[in-house]
């Protein structure tokens, strides 16, 4: 490669960002508050680290997610290891060996970048993402499910995020009557085809003995107490019956906690989830119509019953009101230090002068500061 | 590899570690708190990415540790990325690509992981590690080099870390001195090995006609003030004492912010720092013995003067004092939900019972609570 081939030092790889300053601290302060409310209900955090051996790390529940994920030798120990793609698995993984003997419920939350080989996944073209969530080990009860969906909802509300919608699935509902009907395996693809596209013409056409069960289903999808009013009319067999029942005690504990949110119910969606075995949740911001994060009811290692939810950061604080920013006082050369530490303590920025300046207020403006100490007392600069 | 053989699901890679509750949230918080002190001072937050492609994240100041990094390819682009070893270099990268407009003194912070092939550098087996630093760009004076220093110290009494040695060298002094004396390259790398061993009389036998000067610099190293003395008193070419002469400047800017703190000098050292080209400085725990972080002058890319700082969060947390614990509070099967977002906005840790219990005290017990919520009292459990 000669010199005018080298690639622009701003060029990253497609997927890989840099954050700048205020897009950066928006983010951290906010992760540590989201974080914050975690751990006022008890949720503690763990820090499992950015790659483990590939068979550990995309072993269990890791393994809907091996495709996802980067790979690189070990030199060391001749070993495959592989970047995380997911924290959730990690957090299983983490409760079912060092954590085996915590007593349950356990409840813990965690912070951290993942990388994704390609992101089919987001509806973005992110390849780096930040996570954020928590997870609740051991009961598997529609008040666990709540208090995973009510937690959540606080830690938003404390940056700012209120106008929410939870949509819940029930991912095994529709492939447990499908099981039941004994199609063939050509009408079965078609007929998943036809619910995945909710068009009710073709679920008629290859649903045979169960069409009109799945149609009604399709009917069942919306505003969670009419949806789950209409579910209740639907004549389901035992086990899909099982399932659509915890999909409205879930709902019903929900609305316990949380009188007045947005709780949206889809029966019949069960693309999209990868380990989970029960209710999923997606919480959307109705603000920027943009996913938030997602979770939901799966099988921890050793088959231990959680449920979790993990949100995206990125799409949190896009969704969030603007961060108030601090006063940016500058320092003229030689400024009191005591002065300086007490207007850092009552939360200014301080910016100080390395050198003596010939025109403090013509530094400070062209320093980006709203103020400028002088003796004793703050000046602020009117624009320009 | 049959079923026996497969590796025990907690076994990670060496050097790579789950960080448990205690530990993940005093190194989260404490981090935090470190950031603030720095962006109250003005140094705003970046975040560049985990990974970059090899040839811009190894290219410039990144050069010295491209043995030290992960390669991956990206199968989109086909062309091999790296995952980052320090964040320094990417942080210049920043600044001279995306902010390449911004005014200067250009003040950055960061915190995030590093990933190293083998840890040969933090005398730890660690090879996953956050850092969490600062960085100064545009001028070079000791006035920046202190700054550097003291909003750090600051950092770290922040986080109840005070009783710090600062450790200053000057790496291209001895070099500087050396490339004039003339010397074959046997005798050179003799030298060097003396030089390391701090052996004055190989030093002697080695060191030709700079054998007497670099004696003398030898025992001008320890407690700052008494070191410079020493070093004022050595008689030293012209480009050898502009370094002494900065060394100097950069102890007394330093003094003059932190009156009391340790300082120490070394002007032999010349080892161990990759790409700085002026003063060095290592920040130790007089309590714990441990090196916190490092950092010193080097140019950025364009050659832009540039002075930094890189703590490990790791190091600083084990020389910090316990944190505070929050008292856990026991919230019985239907405690009122305003009563628990009371405890939660006085600070404790709340709860909640996911069913009803038969011996709420109990529950409360064998969950690690402190106390127990009842209708408007908090009952502390006084230990069994």
């Amino acid at each position: 490669m000669t010199c005018d081939q080298l690639p622009s030092p701003a060029l990253l790889p497609p997927g890989f960002a840099d954050r700048l300053p205020l897009d950066a601290q928006t983010e951290a302060n906010g992760t540590q508050a989201l974080l914050s409310v975690f751990a006022s209900h008890g949720y503690e955090r763990v820090e499992p680290p950015l790659l483990e051996f590939e068979d550990t790390l995309l072993g269990g529940a890791g393994a809907a997610l091996a495709e996802q994920a980067f790979r690189m030798m070990d030199p060391d120990t001749r070993r495959m290891m592989a970047l995380r793609p997911d924290i959730t698995p990690q957090v299983a993984r983490i409760a079912a060996t060092r954590l085996r003997d915590a007593p349950r419920p356990l409840r813990l939350s965690y912070a951290g970048q993942v990388v994704l080989v390609s992101n089919d996944i987001a509806g973005e073209d992110a390849r780096q993402i930040a996570q954020a969530g928590i997870e609740l080990l051991g009961p598997d009860s529609a008040e666990a499910d709540a208090e995973v969906v009510s937690v959540v909802a606080e830690a938003l509300g404390r940056v700012g995020v209120a106008d929410l919608s939870f949509d819940l699935t029930m991912p095994p509902l529709v492939p447990c009557l499908i099981e039941q009907a004994g199609l063939t395996p050509a009408a079965r693809t078609a007929l998943m085809h036809a619910l995945d596209r909710k068009d009710a013409a073709a679920v008629a056409e290859h649903g045979g003995v169960i069409a009109q069960t799945l149609i009604a289903l399709l009917s069942a999808a919306g505003d969670a107490e009419q949806a789950l009013a209409a579910l209740g009319k639907v004549h389901l067999p035992e086990q899909a019956r099982q399932f659509s029942d915890r999909l409205t005690a879930t709902v019903a504990a929900i609305r316990a906690r949380l009188p007045s949110i947005q709780i949206t119910v889809d029966p019949v969606e069960f693309r999209g989830w990868k380990y989970h075995t029960g209710v999923c949740l997606t919480v959307y911001s109705l603000t920027t119509q943009e996913e938030l994060g997602r979770g939901g009811r799966y099988r921890s290692n050793d088959n231990e019953p959680a449920c979790g939810l993990t949100l995206r950061p990125g799409a949190v604080f896009r969704a969030a009101p603007p961060v108030h920013v601090a006063p940016r006082v500058y320092l003229p050369f030689g400024t009191d230090a005591a002065q300086a530490r007490r207007l850092r303590e009552e939360g200014h920025i301080t910016v100080a002068a390395l050198a003596a300046e010939s025109d403090a207020e013509r530094e400070a403006r062209r320093l980006g500061c709203t103020h400028i100490a002088r003796r004793d007392t703050l000046v602020p600069l009117v624009s320009a």
